[in-house]
């Protein structure tokens, strides 16, 4: 059997353990004692939790990029583009109950404000999803199925912003209701 | 000169250190080195730091609330009401450079997973927000100001999951434009 390779080992475990837990509730001991790897080896592989923090961070936006292709599938009409990703997205958070949120998110209210690297990541991950969702509400747009009376990157961004909300309220009431009502009131509303 | 009441200085101390910076990245330590009072005179005040930190959400709540009362003040037409409303939160984060967020939003994704009294008292915020904003909308409807074609507590749900939606991104940019933003959206575009 291959040797479990350490660093993965370390990445993957904190994936999980950083989007359920947060940041600074979860300790480099935590973490190895949760790989299952010596607690020295870390700094081999880390200058710092920090470090380890923006990996993660890249680990996680690699994974909701993956269901944000969904967003450029032009076989599929604009509005029911939309639909899939955020039932894709909606799964996500049905996958753990509700209790995680969206990493993104919870760095952004907790780290912004502590750790310079970590805004910067952030910043570019919403740009990133912004830019995807600016595309397909233009492309509605154009083809008239989207209102057109306000500009697809206002639209797109007021979206991306309002899904972060709708999680962040989901994970305190522990409810898929938010993400219900979401979507109902962006696809039946603000871009009808 | 009358003799600081130690209770109270952990508390008011607390209530912009846990804004700031967060809930676990905020020690007991920090609080009583802030606040200028003995470490140990922190636990004949509050059996922990949860404790202390219900509350200074309490605290912050009322304070939102005070705001919140221009919502009943039926003097003001509603759109207008709520854009005074708006106006009024976006002053509080622009106070502080858009660097502390809500810590109503910031607890949300920091502590609802972790503290299930801290997540009751994150619901009856956002319940009693929400209810307020309801009302406001409700009459707006009545009077033929607020588009009518969904009910008034979709539309205020909405609308206050949104509002964290804009906070978090607002810090995550440091930036007021998602805030801005918000209100162009909610004001032109979802209850238009």
């Amino acid at each position: 059997m291959a040797k479990p390779n350490v660093k993965e080992q370390i990445v993957s475990t904190s994936l999980n353990l950083l989007h359920s837990k947060g940041f600074n509730a979860t300790s480099v001991q935590d973490i190895t004692d949760a790989a299952g790897v010596p607690k020295g080896s870390f700094y081999n592989h880390f200058s710092s939790k920090e470090a380890l923090g923006l990996e993660v961070v890249q680990r996680y936006t690699d994974g909701v990029g993956q269901i944000a292709a969904l967003l450029k599938d032009r076989s599929v009409a604009p509005l029911q583009r939309l639909r899939q990703y955020f039932d894709r997205m909606i799964a996500g958070n049905t996958a753990n109950d509700y209790n995680h949120g969206c990493m993104l998110g919870n760095f952004s209210t907790e780290l912004s404000n502590q750790i310079p690297a970590m805004r910067v990541a952030m910043r570019q991950a919403f740009a990133g999803s912004g830019a995807l969702l600016a595309a397909v509400i233009a492309e509605g747009q154009r083809d008239g199925s989207i209102a057109s009376a306000l500009p697809a990157e206002d639209l797109a961004a007021f979206v991306n912003d309002a899904w972060q909300g709708a999680v962040l309220r989901a994970k305190a009431e522990q409810s898929r209701e938010p993400l219900d009502r979401f979507v109902r009131m962006v696809l039946g509303r603000v871009l009808a």
